[in-house]
C-alpha cells in the first residue's frame, strides 16, 4: 500500500517555477553590513556590477535558458525583506554586539527591492548588468551568481533520472563528509561556511552546513548565508569585500587620491564597526603595495583577509609585517578564503599554527564539489569561476588588481595606471580553479 | 514556510511496531519451488528448523531485545498470502514457464500461516527453533532471518541522529555504486540479487536491487526476493538449497540409503521442475564425494550452484567432471553464491570466462555491507554470519557436511556418521565471513 500525498502530488505536477532564491536574506551577511555603510556615505553613488565568467571554455549562454535565467532573476526581484527577517536582523547580536544594523537602515530595508537588469547574450556568454545606485546594485552579487550556478546545476541534472540523481547526491555527501572528518582532527581548526555565491544550490548549501555544525560542533564558527544563520541559528559570518576599495579608488579624482583610497576606505569601515569586523583585505590593488605604505594603525586592526596570494606565502608576508611593526601575530587573525579545500586548509593549519590565530572562509570548494560524483561522468556539475563585480562607479571604470594578476578585472588601460601608482610587487599569477 | 503532513506525522509519532516482513512474498523463490515439491511429497513430514549464528563473538541476545524480537516473529505470523500476491504467482512465468505454481498449491498457499515459534536466551544467543510440518517450518527460514538481521541493525541505529543517519546511507549508496561500476566493465557479466536473508533492511534491500537494475540493465537477471520481483516488475529467481537433501539423508533408513539420498532429491526435483531449474547444489555433503558417486544423468542437467568450496577451484572441479564425463562446460551453467563480493566476482569471472556460463548470487556483500559506512566508527552494522537450517526431520538428526567444514551443522556423532559414509575428500577449511 503506497501512501501518496495528493495535495503534494498536484503540487508539483503544475510547478511553474522553482525558486532559486526566495528571499532577500539569502545573501552573504557582508553585504548587510557594507550596504548600511554604502548607505549613509554613498547615498548617490552609481555603480555598475558585472558578471563575469572567467571560466571561458564554459559557454554559459549555450547552457542556461535565457528566458529561465530572465524568470528567475525577475523572482527575485520581486522579493522583499520580510517582517521576520526584519525583526531578526535587528534584534539579534552579530558578533557579540547588538543593534548591529541601526534603526533607520532596518527601517529602509523593509523597503528595499533589488533594482532593474540588463541582460544579453554576447558570444555564447551572458552579458549581466546592474546599473543604479550601490546601495542596490551592490546586493545582486550574490543572489545573481547563486541563480547563475543553480540553473547551471539545474541543467546538468535536468536528464538524469531519480536513482542518477540519488547516486550523485549520495556521493556528494560521502565526499563532503570525508572532509569533515579529516579537518575535526586538526584540534584548533576553525572555519566558516563562505560557499553562498558558488554553491551547487540552496538545500545542498544547507545540507552542507549542517553536515559543518554536526561534524565540527562549535569550530564551526558559522555562516556567511544570512538565511541560513537565521534558520539554523548559527552566527552569520563576514566582514566587508573588494568592492568598497574598488569604488573608492575609481572616484578617486588623481594618482594621490587613488593610493590613498584602500586606508580611506578602512577608516570609513572602522568609524562604522569595531572588534572582529577589523578585518582588512590587502589585496585589491595587491598585498605588498598595501602593507609598504600602510599608516601604523592598521597594524591594530584584528586581522587580514588574505583572498588572492598563496596562502602559506601570503600569510607569512603579512605575519613579517605585523613583527616588524611591532606586534605579536598570536594576537593577530588570519582569515584565508581564495578556494581553500582541504588539502590547502590542513597544509595552512599545520604550516602557522600556534604562530597566529586562524581561520578558514571555505567557499566553492564546500557547497560545490561533485566533481567526481556524477555517474555518468559528466562536467556541468564542476565548479566554474563566476564572480560579480563592480566594474564602474559614477561612470569611472573600477579596478581590481589582486595579488593574483589572473583575478584582475578592469580596463587595460586603467590597470595600467593602477600598475604605475601601486606597483606590481609580489603579484604573480596562479591558475584559478574556483 | 514549512509544509508538514500532519496526518504522516502524527502516524509517525504513535508508531506502535514498525514490521520488518509485510508479506509472505518478502521470501526467497527457491522457497516457493521447494515448498510446491514437499508439499506433494512430505506432507507429514516434522522438520526442525533453528537459527545457528556462526559469529559467536556477537552476542545477539545482548543485543536484541527479546520481546522486540517476538514483536516481529508475532507480526509475521499474522501475515496471509494477499489476494493479488496469489493472483500474481498463478499468473506470472517463472524461468520462461507459466503456471509454475499448481492450482491445488495456491490455493493451499492462501491458508498457509507460519507455525508458532520457540525463543529463549541461552549464553547471550537467541535459541529460536521452529517445530512443525516441513511444508511449514520451512518458511520460517528467510522472514527469521531478516527479522533478526534488521532488527540488529536497528539496534545500531538507534542512538544516531538524523544527520549521522544520512551520512551512514550517503556512503552505502556511494559504496555500493563504486560496486556496480567495477562490475559493469565486465561484458558478459550477469549476477542476481540473493541478498534477502543477510539484508541490512528491506527499503536498503530494495534500493540495492533498484541500484542493480539501474547499473546492470539486462545484465541484472533479477531478485530471489518475490516480493521486489513482483513490485519491480523483475525476474524471480531461485532453485533450491540444503534442506533438501539434508532431509531426505536424515529420514535414510540406513547408510546405503544414505549414500543415496543426493541424488534421490534430484531426482524428484526434475520431476518437478525442468529447464534452468535443473541446478543441483552439490556440496551438502562434499562435492567430491557428491561428483565421485553421481549417476551420469546429473551430468545433463542445467549446471551447479557450488556453494562452499572456494569458487575458481570448486568451479574447475565440476569442470574437469563435466569433461570427464564427455560434456561441454561452454554449455552448462556455474552459479556462484558463496559470500561473493566485487573481487571475487571479478576473479572468478575473469578466470572462467569464455570457459562455462555463468552466474553470479550476490548476497549479503550486496545488501548488507555498511562496513566502514558508520560515521561514529561503531561495528553494528557489520554483517555476522547468520543461517537458519534443518536439524532434526521425524524427530532423525539432521546434518550438513559443506565443503567447508566451518560450514558444517548437525550433532558430532552423526556428523562422524556421515563423514564415514561420504568421505572427507576435498573438503578443507576455509574462514566464513558472512
Amino acid at each position: 500500500m503506497t501512501f501518496t500525498d495528493i495535495a503534494t502530488r498536484t503540487y508539483n505536477h503544475n510547478f511553474r517555477l522553482d525558486p532559486i532564491v526566495r528571499s532577500l536574506l539569502d545573501t552573504d551577511f557582508y553585504k548587510l553590513l557594507m550596504l548600511q555603510m554604502i548607505r549613509r556615505l554613498h547615498p548617490e553613488t552609481q555603480v555598475t556590477f558585472s558578471l563575469i565568467n572567467r571560466t571561458k571554455t564554459v559557454r554559459l549562454a549555450e547552457v542556461i535558458d535565457e528566458a529561465e535565467l530572465r524568470a528567475q532573476l525577475d523572482h527575485a526581484r520581486g522579493l522583499r525583506f520580510t517582517k521576520k527577517e526584519l525583526i531578526w536582523l535587528a534584534g539579534n547580536s552579530f558578533y557579540g554586539k547588538t543593534q548591529m544594523f541601526a534603526p533607520d537602515f532596518i527601517a529602509w530595508l523593509a523597503d528595499f527591492q533589488l533594482p532593474p537588469y540588463e541582460l544579453e547574450r554576447r558570444d555564447g556568454q551572458f552579458a549581466l548588468h546592474f546599473h543604479g545606485p550601490w546601495s542596490h546594485t551592490s546586493m545582486w552579487e550574490i543572489p545573481a551568481l547563486a541563480i547563475v550556478n543553480e540553473l547551471r546545476s539545474r541543467v546538468a541534472m535536468r536528464n538524469k533520472d531519480r536513482f542518477a540523481l540519488d547516486v550523485l547526491y549520495a556521493r556528494a555527501k560521502a565526499k563532503l563528509w570525508e572532509k569533515v572528518e579529516r579537518l575535526r582532527t586538526l584540534p584548533d581548526l576553525v572555519l566558516t561556511d563562505f560557499g553562498t555565491r558558488r554553491r551547487h544550490g540552496f538545500l545542498w548549501q544547507r545540507w552542507c552546513v549542517e553536515a559543518l555544525k554536526e561534524g565540527l560542533g562549535d569550530r564551526f564558527l558559522g555562516t556567511s548565508n544570512v538565511l541560513l544563520a537565521m534558520d539554523a541559528d548559527l552566527e552569520a559570518i563576514g566582514t566587508n569585500a573588494h568592492e568598497l576599495p574598488m569604488v573608492e579608488a575609481a572616484l578617486s579624482p588623481d594618482d594621490a587620491s587613488l593610493a590613498d583610497a584602500p586606508y580611506r576606505v578602512l577608516e570609513q569601515w572602522r568609524a562604522h564597526y569595531g572588534g572582529n569586523l577589523l578585518i582588512a583585505l590587502p589585496d585589491a590593488f595587491g598585498t605588498s603595495a598595501f602593507l609598504a605604505r600602510a599608516p601604523d594603525w592598521v597594524a591594530d586592526w584584528t586581522g587580514f583577509r588574505p583572498d588572492s596570494a598563496p596562502p602559506i606565502a601570503g600569510g607569512e608576508q603579512i605575519l613579517r609585517w605585523w613583527l616588524d611593526r611591532g606586534r605579536d601575530p598570536r594576537e593577530k587573525l588570519l582569515i584565508f578564503s581564495d578556494g581553500m579545500d582541504v588539502d590547502s586548509i590542513e597544509a595552512t593549519y599545520r604550516h602557522f599554527n600556534g604562530r597566529v590565530r586562524m581561520s578558514f572562509g571555505w567557499g566553492t570548494n564546500l557547497t560545490n564539489d561533485f566533481r567526481g560524483c556524477d555517474p555518468d561522468g559528466e562536467a556541468g556539475l564542476e565548479p566554474i569561476s563566476l564572480v560579480c563585480k563592480v566594474v564602474a562607479a559614477n561612470g569611472r571604470p573600477a579596478v581590481k588588481l589582486s595579488d593574483n594578476p589572473a583575478k584582475a578585472t578592469g580596463e587595460p588601460g586603467e590597470i595600467d595606471r593602477y600598475l604605475r601608482v601601486f606597483g606590481s610587487t609580489g603579484r604573480a599569477e596562479q591558475s584559478v580553479e574556483v
